[in-house]
């Protein structure tokens, strides 16, 4: 029987995302399951399994499955290694043969990357970057992760985790501590957590009136409702956060002279207010031969379906 | 008859070397020609055509070269143009179709690239580089030039010009205006160019003693023989120069992952005083993937061959 469907599966620090895709990139059928609730990998592992095989039973695609394909943060595509993730229960600082132990659970092939390259998949396979072959994907969540394509197909570079870009230098001098070990990173300032932290730097400073002032525990959504409602704190915390983007999307484009760089992820749904000022500071701090070239491109894959699609476009490669 | 050679040529401001090289990277026989007396492209090409010509029967290998690999600041590999290459006295602001103009002008297939990408190519096929899969060229010279190998290609991008790594900005604020028209790239403070201008930038902030205060027109290589004399002012540039390429390094390592990074041209001369500031800030500031794992390497290939080496290789995929 041919095999015409793959499973996606995106894990989180929370959850993880299950999903049977076919190849015009239908989700036929998706659950979700805790991804905290596990201290020990095997465990997670054997349930993920059963949560897989049920899935595939109850959507009558036994037999049918060609691959499974799962994005996961610290993935190493090579080993199909989960490797020093502290933030999933399960990992931590260890190494968890993530892939072949999943495979061995299900009797299904599996293969495995990062979320961010499982992200730039996606939109290659089913989204925005559709018959693009030089893109690089951003994704602006909780953290800033990345994944480049050139020449049509993912970087993984000689150990397997290549495109780091959230954690490449934007603040060179005095610049914030990340979650990483090394100051400055792209990251602390451009994820959630960085827009929020601006934010609350930023009202520590002065007495400037600011909606967020009477929120308690400020986050990004926060910053981006106030934002909405014409908040001029917060306007500027999108203002400057597009610009430290832009400004380190201009290094990127030198690098690998992509068609579009493709945003993806929470922080992205704040496009009102950070694309104008990415797309600004990018062209500006580009080389000319780029100025005003380089596309900027906000992923429209549906949300709840863009990590599984992203992680079932491995599944046709094992 | 087999075409078991390929004829390399590196396109400089000043000068064309031109060399015949068989597969194992032998360089048969050379000659170099003025590259500066002519304003039109034409005229240029035709009197390379006939030296080209007039080494190939000269070395007795008529019907035996496969093709023509040329290595020309600004050449794109997509379109075999050399385009707006303002030190070349035939080109300037103008696109030249070199590739094409070579090729009808000799009867042989020609393939063109960037010089930077060009030395790339000769590492992998001839130098330290041979049987790397991921590293990255970078070219010290008048300017800072760039060559990137992922899984065994150059990394051309969407337009062919990928690989501009000299114009990343290495000083983001009040940085040193480039001849790119932007300011603080790279190039700006580690080229020939940008040594001399940093000495002469300390000369002019103290009166400390140096040894360089007796030169005239500071180059590189002054700074270079009043480091070699224990200059302290001197060292201090090699230590500022090195320190400035290893901060750069750390980002280009997280984009693309490499093996290595190797050195080329005549800054890499400098080994000595570069080395280890370039090693110690390159290891400080990349994420912790890749701390003390990334090897730092200059290249071997004996420097009067390099150049055309490296423009040879191109002419194996012709």
């Amino acid at each position: 029987m041919d095999k015409k469907y793959v499973v996606g599966i995106d894990i989180g620090g929370q959850s993880a995302k299950i999903g049977i895709v076919d190849a015009r990139g239908e989700v036929l059928s998706q659950t979700v399951i805790a991804s905290n609730k596990h201290t020990d990998a095997k465990e997670f592992v054997d349930y993920l399994a059963q949560t897989v095989l049920g899935l595939i039973k109850q959507a009558d695609v036994e037999g049918q499955v060609r691959g499974i394909g799962v994005g996961a943060p610290d993935g190493n595509y090579y080993t199909g290694d989960i490797e020093g993730a502290m933030n999933i229960t399960w990992c931590g600082s260890r190494t968890v043969h993530f892939a072949k132990m999943l495979k061995e659970a299900t009797g299904i092939p599996v293969s495995l990357t990062n979320d961010a390259n499982a992200a730039a998949m996606g939109e290659m396979t089913y989204g925005i970057a559709k018959g693009m072959k030089n893109f690089i994907m951003i994704t602006l969540g909780t953290g800033v992760g990345s994944g480049i394509v050139v020449d049509g197909k993912v970087v993984y570079g000689h150990d397997g985790f290549a495109g780091e870009l959230g954690h490449t230098c934007a603040v060179r001098h005095n610049g914030r501590h990340c979650n990483c070990g090394q100051d400055g990173c792209l990251e602390a300032y451009a994820s959630a957590i960085g827009v929020a932290r601006t934010a609350r730097e930023w009202l520590d400073m002065n007495d400037e009136p600011s909606l967020l002032r009477q929120v308690e525990n400020i986050t990004s959504k926060d910053v981006y409702d106030a934002a909405k409602q014409g908040d001029a704190l917060a306007l500027r915390v999108f203002e400057f956060t597009g610009r430290i983007l832009g400004e380190k999307f201009a290094d990127f484009i030198a690098f690998s002279a992509p068609e579009a760089i493709v945003l993806f992820g929470g922080m992205a749904r704040s496009r009102e207010f950070i694309e104008e000022p990415i797309v600004r500071a990018m062209n500006e701090n580009v080389v000319f031969l780029w100025k005003n070239k380089v596309k900027l491109l906000f992923s429209t894959l549906k949300e709840s379906d863009a990590a599984i699609l992203g992680a079932s476009a491995l599944g046709w490669e094992v």
